[in-house]
């Protein structure tokens, strides 16, 4: 990347390229080995790790329980995605995109697979009546969550791979993605200093997709980056992101599927509200506040 | 970016990098100048260009009409980006996040504002209950409709700007973006070898949103890629793709708000089904075949 660099005709692969994500980084899809996914007593089955995706979800699902939706109980399981899990069979049965996190809803007579995030958090709402904003202010709703989706690869496949992960650091791709990322803070910004949520007066899910990613962002959690994008500056996405932060839900969705970061935080695999308060050598931890 | 570089402990803007589009990229939101949208006669007003993202809505549209919803009439207005027409005020009312395309849906008492090409298609779809394939099919619709929103960034964002359009050829991230565009036509081949359809049997706004960027790049109209993606080897994607890009509705979808390529391809304004059948000197054209 240092030198001028004519592309060759036909792009080929070479598997020694990628920097830290090389291992998992593939040009193709599909299983590249057989396992099956375990199922659990639950009726939802999710498949995920606690990286802002799968975060998103796991704070959906303690936010539905908290809510008395009894019927949302779930087993988590963890996905390393490090040691290529994602790439099994039955992962790729559940994700053709052997991304996580991945969903079975085994609610109704015929299991159905749900995959990306946004998917899954609209199902669950959808399902439940639950988190979606005042009928009303359902195109908001549905505009802010999809933003969600189309903005986050610009931070986290963009900024945070160069700033973060990538081999080595060069200025172009930094500047670039640096740039979009602090356009997108200030659009929140400038959404909530006139709103108590993204859409208004109600916590939806389009708040949990994009806490998940930019609150987090904004309370120093990802990349280490929040002294050189300047996160404190975005006051109302502060004020924001600490109110969800405080909320115990999210608390614990942060917790569940998480493989990293202190012991105390993690809890690998959650299958029941027990797990919350079960002191075990890696599983489990009271609230981070 | 060709030689070794430390970040600064706090990013700061220099408005000289950027690319091609450096004119138009900014880190902070918000208007730039004042400017009042147009609104013609039609319920659904959309301030759009024909770019992929652009595209899955006047698809939509044409589709709508095509299938008998009289009621998805539209004014399509042209929003010149490279002129920075997205920060005008009126624009920035209907999308803070000044992209294309953005929606004002009159159809009801009080007008809303839709912004996304992904809320704007599923809003669109619920609203006349077309093109969202069977019940039972919305969580794979809905899986593959936000499967698009992540992934395209790395497409457009990330392959689309290094190969094309960033001021130099570097061989790192055209390398990490054009694997990942890679691996993203492998997992829609295999997804068509055993489905007409993205979800199955019904086209819906799943293959909608997919088509405008994977069935055109696969067509080879995006970045002039073709051949260094090796297009022509996703057989399964080239079958749909074809069979998309043969519907009337699709092909009057191409042409509104395209203000680049061939003038007779070109439709800058759509007011009325009659004006792509009406030739003048920059505005309308048969459909490109």
């Amino acid at each position: 990347m240092t030198t001028p660099y004519t592309p060759p005709e036909i792009w080929t692969w070479d598997s020694e390229s990628g920097g830290r994500f090389a291992s998992i980084n593939r040009p193709i899809a599909g299983l590249t080995h057989d396992k099956e996914l375990p199922v659990g007593k639950h009726p939802f089955q999710l498949y995920s790790l606690a990286t802002p995706n799968g975060v998103k979800v796991t704070v959906l699902f303690e936010e539905l329980l908290a809510a008395g939706h009894a019927d949302a109980e779930y087993d988590a399981w963890l996905i390393h995605i490090g040691d290529g899990d994602q790439f099994g069979s039955g992962f790729v049965e559940v994700n053709p995109n052997s991304k996580i996190p991945a969903l079975m809803d085994r609610s109704g007579e015929t299991p159905v697979r749900v995959f990306e995030s946004g998917a899954i958090l609209l199902h669950l709402a959808e399902k439940f009546g639950a988190f979606l904003g005042a009928p009303g202010d359902r195109p908001e709703m549905l505009s802010w969550l999809f933003w969600q989706m189309g903005s986050a690869p610009y931070l986290g496949g963009g900024f945070g791979h160069f700033y973060a992960y990538a081999p080595e650091k060069w200025q172009y791709p930094i500047d670039r993605f640096a740039m979009e990322t602090k356009r997108q803070l200030d659009v929140l910004n400038r959404n909530l200093s006139e709103r108590q949520f993204m859409t208004g007066a109600d916590y939806t899910i389009a708040d949990m997709a994009i806490w998940a990613w930019y609150g987090q962002l904004a309370l120093g959690r990802l990349y280490s980056a929040g002294t050189f994008l300047d996160v404190d500056s975005y006051e109302h996405v502060q004020r924001w992101a600490r109110e969800i932060d405080a909320r115990p839900a999210v608390q614990r969705g942060r917790m569940v599927n998480r493989a990293f970061g202190e012991p105390e935080t993690q809890l690998h695999e959650r299958h029941d509200a027990a797990d919350f308060d079960t002191r075990t050598q890696d599983k489990l931890a009271p609230d981070a506040s």
